[in-house]
């Protein structure tokens, strides 16, 4: 399985696609999910080209979950969260379907089940609401 | 939040309860899940102590994701699998249930959903088979 850099992830990280992006540094960029399973499901994407975890730099991966962590930390807070789910997905049985590394950061709260990743695209005002809500926790960081 | 270190996993570190090991480095040991969600489902568990991905040192996650990515790898070699989900729960809210960060490696086969984690107690046997099938991947790694 190779890299192919036509995948949605790698526009938005040459800037030809846009995004609600809430952080980025030379690691990696984080925006919010098209179709968020919960409020403020947020995805990291690191700017270092692999397919996904299988093969990836590992050296590339210490930087990665420092923005992971930092971002859960965020929206936990950004979005009075219970809790957040961490997920990876490799290959398509695994429900990957964007060829690019990527770690959802899910917010979670009590008794409130994930919507399912086929959900309904949010409204981009919603969208661009919660983005500010993350950016504004993360420029107090 | 605070770290309790009389949790299983703690417990499994000191060596007080036992558990079907596949890997250990000075970094982490992985072993299996009791109550596997998927064919091979694997725990990777840091020695260093935190209670979750929220409260760990940032510096401890480089030499943490090394060790899960080169557990996906054998486990997806090891069970044939098609993909792997790797996952990560924070707090109740999230479906954390042990208080020890510990990522989760899901081996993936097409067509096949993942059981719930509150699933049936795998036999010991069964659990041990799967251990000795990883052992075997990564011990040619």
């Amino acid at each position: 399985m190779t890299y192919d850099d036509t995948n949605v992830f790698a526009k938005i990280l040459r800037g030809e696609l846009p995004a609600h992006k809430v952080y980025e540094d030379e690691t990696a960029i984080a925006f919010m999910d098209l179709m968020p399973q919960s409020t403020g499901h947020t995805l990291v994407v690191p700017k270092t080209p692999s397919r996904n975890l299988l093969d990836a730099d590992p050296a590339s991966l210490g930087p990665l979950m420092a923005v992971v962590q930092k971002i859960a930390r965020a929206a936990k807070q950004a979005f009075e969260a219970d809790g957040v789910t961490v997920s990876q997905f490799n290959e398509i049985a695994a429900g990957q379907t964007v060829f690019h590394l990527h770690v959802h950061i899910l917010p979670r709260f009590e008794g409130v089940p994930l919507k399912p990743h086929t959900g309904h695209m949010e409204k981009p005002e919603i969208l661009a609401e919660h983005a500010e809500k993350l950016r504004a926790v993360l420029g107090k960081a």
